[in-house]
This record gives structure tokens, sequence and C-alpha cells, in this order.
């Protein structure tokens, strides 16, 4: 069978280890891993969502509102915006899915800092487009202003704060980036940790009211991560109406599960869960700020959820995280974005204890 | 901005009614609603089910096992293939759209019966693809294959039994069409409702394994309709590795929920919740029947868990469908299939009550 010529220059997106892998292949038991890899919520589910989710536990059969009513006007309310400027996915993720299929071919390109969300590139690569990267993995206004006059890319991505790095982008910059190029390219800013970003520094606060002005922005958010609900994959995109309805023609129906829809909007009711998220997240951060400096290694100040270390010639991220999947510790590995660094998760102060006591042996 | 072209010949998939737009529009309270429209199992979820969700509610912020290792064992187990046969899907609908991106292109065509799964045409288009339709609902080998010589589709579609008529195409029909189009060609067997099919007739039953020796063909499966289990979007797709190989290539990651997963594993462990599904459907199915023919409305005989009235010209499938939904009883009309119809899932023995009294009302 003749396949889609796009399909020979596709790899698959690499997830992190789950912790099933550790307990199959090392023979830990679950209860001793710590996965400190996918920027998942270390408090855990937020006990309202628990409870939400325990008491549809029947509702399995049912397909849920294909409309997503209510989900759309919790959100609206959240954002100040109307429900037609909102897309759900499963996932952001889905919503670049949308986005890519819906503006790219063989013909395009589009524009990414060096090092970011790898999914830009697969979802990009699934339909064909060339993809340009700045120098920096910082989002630098000189930088993108200058690739873009050469390439005219179909889509500008601005991951603020960006993954895997955790820096962050001022609204400023963004604006002004996004002031710097004409309609016909999409500039999607991806906030998929902005909750954290946000509460650190407003300066680096940017909200979707912020861009609906410009018909050809996008602004990403999700679930996943300060709001604790990674597993349910629910995400969203806010921009103008006529974007979002060329955008609803790829989105299939039933994208999110009946418990995902319910969940997510609970998890609009209340800021709560979130507030202690950040609270403990910007407490534990420190020490990793602070074992990085005692210990001589580098690291790029975090506006997420996770802190990446960068290592010198004198130490390997490849085997440093396989020495720490085999005690039982999942971290990112970014030698796959070609750094030699790694990506971890704030944890629990338990699991960030686990951590040092690890990583201290694995380095020395 | 410029959209890709295909996006001009896009409609959007029209889901069932949700039983809360019955609720917001008519001010029906939910208990009163009784919706046939979506297929879904009117048993309701399995308990064991039920117990797996609830007992899981704390894991939402847990990404799930990418590799999805225990789904794949359990279903290749089950169908007595190997795991690398395998694929999943958020629904078997997103099984469709892997088959679709990575085949189909502006200068493809795709054949199809005339009146069949609605997202066959959809995932279609949005590559591009000229839509191919055989002249019967029914999957006849004639006409098929005569189609197959004159277009020379990219993509073949069976959908046995078939949605939204409720026929089914014997495996030996299934295989003759097989048999007949060379190893260009893919053909989808979609079996989303072949539990139903595989227990009223065995001539009508195809396992994976009947289609696994075809480089060229891939089997659909579902857990939404005879497991219960619409809500939780897990379906797969079961093929030779070289071609789940390609498919993988246009998966995302994370493409199922945690708690899905869950679910699907544990779905796979008992047949008895299905066995006793398609028990009462079997018995409640007779009553359409005989309504049917007692009031001298024809309908196609299903293998399937839903059953297709066809109307003459004194009755309305559309003003039949809104006089229904008014009452706070959601059926599917088939008009925008071309048909005077309508599909009416076969639901419990009190909720065929509740039709039976209302449509009996309408119909007079």
């Amino acid at each position: 069978m003749k396949f889609n010529k796009v399909l020979e220059n596709i790899q698959t997106y690499e997830a992190g280890k789950p912790i099933e892998l550790v307990v199959r292949e090392f023979g830990i038991a679950p209860k001793d891993v710590v996965k400190l890899a996918s920027n998942e919520n270390p408090i855990g589910t937020n006990p309202a969502i628990t409870k939400v989710i325990r008491s549809n536990a029947d509702i399995a059969h049912l397909y849920p509102d294909d409309s997503m009513f209510e989900l759309k006007e919790a959100l609206s309310r959240k954002f100040d915006v109307e429900d037609e400027n909102i897309i759900i996915g499963a996932g952001s993720d889905q919503v670049l899915e949308f986005i890519s299929r819906a503006l790219l071919n063989e013909a395009s390109s589009v524009l990414m800092s060096a090092v970011t969300f790898a999914m830009y590139e697969i979802y990009a690569k699934q339909m064909g487009a060339k993809i340009i990267r700045t120098e920096s993995y910082e989002h630098k206004y000189d930088e993108f202003i200058e690739a873009y006059h050469t390439y005219k890319p179909k889509i500008i991505y601005i991951c603020t704060p960006n993954n895997p790095t955790g820096d962050a982008t001022s609204r400023e910059e963004v604006l002004k980036i996004i002031e710097g190029v004409d309609k016909d390219t999409l500039v999607v800013v991806d906030g998929a940790y902005m909750e954290y970003a946000a509460a650190k520094d407003q300066k680096h606060a940017i909200a979707p009211t912020d861009l609906l002005k410009y018909e050809n922005v996008i602004y990403l958010g999700t679930f996943s991560k300060a709001h604790g609900l990674g597993g349910m994959r629910v995400g969203y995109g806010i921009a103008q109406a006529k974007l979002i309805k060329e955008l609803y023609k790829m989105r299939p129906p039933f994208n999110i599960t009946t418990l995902s829809l319910l969940v997510a909007i609970e998890a609009c009711k209340d800021d709560s869960f979130v507030e202690a998220s950040i609270a403990l997240h910007q407490e534990q951060i420190k020490r990793y700020e602070t074992f990085a400096k005692e210990n001589g290694i580098s690291y790029i100040e975090s506006y997420t959820n996770f802190i990446t270390y960068l290592f010198d010639e004198n130490l390997d991220s490849t085997q440093i995280s396989d020495a720490l999947l085999k005690r039982g510790v999942i971290i990112r590995n970014l030698a796959s974005y070609g750094m030699n660094g790694v990506r971890i998760t704030i944890g629990t102060e338990v699991q960030n204890d686990v951590f040092f006591r690890h990583f201290a042996e694995v380095i020395s």
C-alpha cells in the first residue's frame, strides 16, 4: 500500500516513561517509584474532582454533550470571552493538531524556538510542512522577526512558559512579535503552564483577552498542569470566532470523554486547588535552585512546574537519567532535544527528598 | 488567514442530541428524558467498570501509560493476535482518522455504501478525497467491485453491521470483496456493532483473525457499544504490523484518558456484561419488529443494537423526530442521510414502553 509521502519523515513522540514501565522493567514496587518526568501535578487529584468522578462513575456508557455547552460557558466566564471564541481539545495538544491540519501543507513552513514543545514539529511534519527554528530556546523578538521575513511561516509557535526549558517570554515581547507579523501568519501562544508564570511574575502573564483583538492569534490553555488533570485530556483554544469555526471542521465528535467534560466544568468552579498547587511548587522549587547552586549545576530560571538542569561536560544527561530510572526515579532526559540536560518536575516535599538523595549519589 | 482548501468542503458531524439539550430547550427533567439516539448501551455501565472508575478517581492527574501495554496484551489475548497488530484510538473513530490521514490526499477517492457511518465521508473530505458511494445501502459485492474498477479507490469501507441501517454483510461476502480488490486499496472492516451480529447469526460474524492474512485490510472494533463504554472513547484497529506501524505515525500521544485505559483493560476480562446486554437486546428488539408490523411500518432487519424504521409518504421522519423530542424522547432522524426514516436504539423495557406510547400518539 502506498502511504502519504509525509509519513516517511515522521518520528513518533517519545512520552515520558510511565511508572508501569519502571515496575515492569526493573521490578520496583509502584509505591517506590518517583515520577518527576511528565509535569504532572504532584499534589495529586483535586478532591472535588475525585468526587465528581466517583459520583459519575456509572455513566461511562453515555456519550458526552458534544456541544460542550456547560464547559464553554464556564470557560467563557473564566476568561471573559464568548462561547464562540472557544474550541475544546483532548488536551491543548489536539487543538495544535486542528491548527496544523487546517493551515499547513507541503508548501508551508512553521517557526518555533530552538528548543520547545515537541508536538509542534510532529504535527507540522504530519502535514509535510518545513520546520524552521530560531537560534535560541528563548523566544527573542529579533530572531523571530528575522526568520519570519526570511521564511514567511504559516504558523509561529510561542510556548510561554516554554517546555522543556521552563523560561517565559514577557507579555510585551509576545505582543511585539505578534505586531511584527502580518495577518496571514497564525501566532499560537501556548500557555499550558501559564498559571505558574502568572503567579511568579505579572510581566509574564498573558490572558486570552490580551490576544483576542488579533484575528491571527490563538491562545492555548490546558487543565493538565496546574489543574492536575493530565490524565483526563482536556485543553482549549481561544481565538476570534472565525478562526475557531474553521478549526471546528477538524474536530472529531466526542473528542473528550464524558468524565473529562464533567471534571473540566468542575475545575472551572474554584481556583483554590490551583493556588495550593502553585504555593507548594513555589516553596519546593527553591530547593532545586539551592541544590543546583551548591553542586555547581546550571539551571534555567523556571516559570513552570518543572526545572531544567543543564550539565557541563563532566555530566551526561543520558547516563544520569538511566541511572535514576534504575533507582525508580523518572525524570526527563533532554538529549533528544539536543541538550545535555534534564527536566525535573517539582514534586512534593517527600518526592523531592527522594530525588535529591538519589541524584546526589548518581552525580558524585 | 488562508486555510487549506479542503476546509471549504467540510460539514461537521451532527451528533445525536444530548439529554442536556432537551433539558435546556424543552425544560424536561433529565430523569424524564428517554434517549434512544446514540446507540448507547441501555443497561448502563457495567458495575465492574464503575468500580474501576471509583477506585481510580484520584489519579486524574497522571497521564496514562502511552505504550498501552496492558490493554494491548488484553486485546491480543482476546482476539488471538499480537500486540504489534493493534492500534488504540479514542473510539474506533480515531483509528478511521489515522487511516484517512495516512492514505488519502486530494487525488484519492474512497468507496462506501449509499448509506453508512457518516465519519467515513467527513474524515475523507478532511483530506480532500473524493467520495464514491454504491447504489445500495447494503454492501453488495457486484456494486462494490464495479465501482472499484471504475474509480480505483484508495479505501473501501465495509461497515458491518452497518450504521445507521442495521443490516449486516456476511463474512463470505466481505471476504469476496476483499479478494476482489488489489493490495493498493485498503479495505476497512468496521465491526463497531459486531458483537450483536455475531450473536444473532454466525454467518455474519467476522473476527480479526479472519482478516489478518490480508496486508491491505484492517478490522475496527470498539468498547462503545456492546461493552457500554461510549463515554470513555476507546476503540481499536487490528491489522498486519506494517500497516499498524504507519498508522502509529498519526497517533497523538496520550490519545485516550487514564481512566479510559483502565476501564478498557477491565472490559476485556469478562464477557458476561456483553452477553447480558445482547440478551436484553434480543428480547426487546422483537417488540420493535412487532410494533412495526402491527402499524404497517417497514424496518430493516437489524444486526445491531438499534432498529431502523423506514416511512412511506404518509409519515415524515423530521416531523416525527421533532415531535418526539418535545416529549423528551430522542431518536435519530435519518433525513440527513437522505432517508425518510429513523434510527432507534433498543432501550430497556421501560424506555421502550415510553417510546411506544409516545410514538404511537405521534404517528396517529
